[in-house]
């Protein structure tokens, strides 16, 4: 892989982890309705993700404008995350916030 | 691809669209929480028939294993799912059914 | 998932199966160095398709970025696949053209 | 995500890695068709690491299952990566094979 992402992949991975455990604990909190938007966008954010974690190490032609989607995910989920008060979506919200940062660095 | 899997991919392509409408459908409920399960697995399952088609068409060495697998996941997304009367929840469980079916005689 | 996507998926499903069948062929052809770029080209493109795949059927909010991400990914392994006269290349070559314009449509 | 897995986590994510940069310099070589089966078997292995680092990460219910399959890829993975001498797939070969072992160790 391209040297230059070393860092970017580090903090994808990070939100990729932390995107998983609030969908986990969001399905198990006692109101899931209030949830649903969370949980549909830590799957959505997870899996933008992998697929960018993937394109990095396999030097992907396209790891720019995967990034740049991973970044306008990530933003997304951050900021339905923001809207909750329990712990892991406060953890979620600043690894997105992060992410889409480290995103948008790599790429610029 | 082997085309001895043509009707299996036919079938967990299926199954994969179907999963994902119960996932978007169920987040969508007035009761999400009696749904938790039930989203958990459809995500479960329509990752592993995404994997399962690309695996069969990409003529994977380890295809059987995988399909192994897929029948594995469908089996407990239709148990949940079967609990259900909404229509996307019936329909998921056939589809995984079916699909269940379908890779355990691809792999016999 | 929202049915003005459709006819999207189901072109995406045939590329996504276009394409690992000609990374698979490429694999076995006597000239593989000549294949290299087509069978990372392909790689790429049925892994953005399985991810687009994914994202019509869960009615994800970030459908159309990735059907234009999709369809980029598409025109340069269309274009690529176009520099070689094997079946698979050919096959792979149109499949990829029809995805694009179907990915692009979608999003108009 | 369940804290018995953080290790096994982190040895997966270095072999996802690994097995890409190997597909990726394997492309690049000189002699590519000594290289096919490497190439393959580099993107199988990627492919079920990122399979089984969401898994984990979702707190899959299937983890296990996805654990023993992994290790079957890295095992085959490291085999074919062993027979070359290229920098690059004696990392990747090593990557597997303790990726491997992780994962056999976290399922028993």
């Amino acid at each position: 892989m391209n040297s230059k992402y070393a860092e970017t992949l580090k903090v994808i991975l990070e939100c990729l982890e932390e995107c998983n455990t609030c969908f986990d604990a969001c399905l198990k909190e006692e109101n899931v309705k209030m949830m649903a938007e969370c949980i549909r966008l830590d799957r959505e954010c997870a899996d933008v993700c992998a697929f960018a974690a993937q394109a990095i190490t396999r030097n992907s032609p396209f790891t720019n404008q995967i990034l740049e989607l991973c970044a306008e995910v990530c933003d997304r989920c951050a900021e339905e995350c923001a809207k909750h008060e329990e712990d892991h979506c406060e953890r979620c919200a600043e690894s997105c916030r992060k992410c889409a940062k480290a995103c948008r660095q790599a790429v610029a």
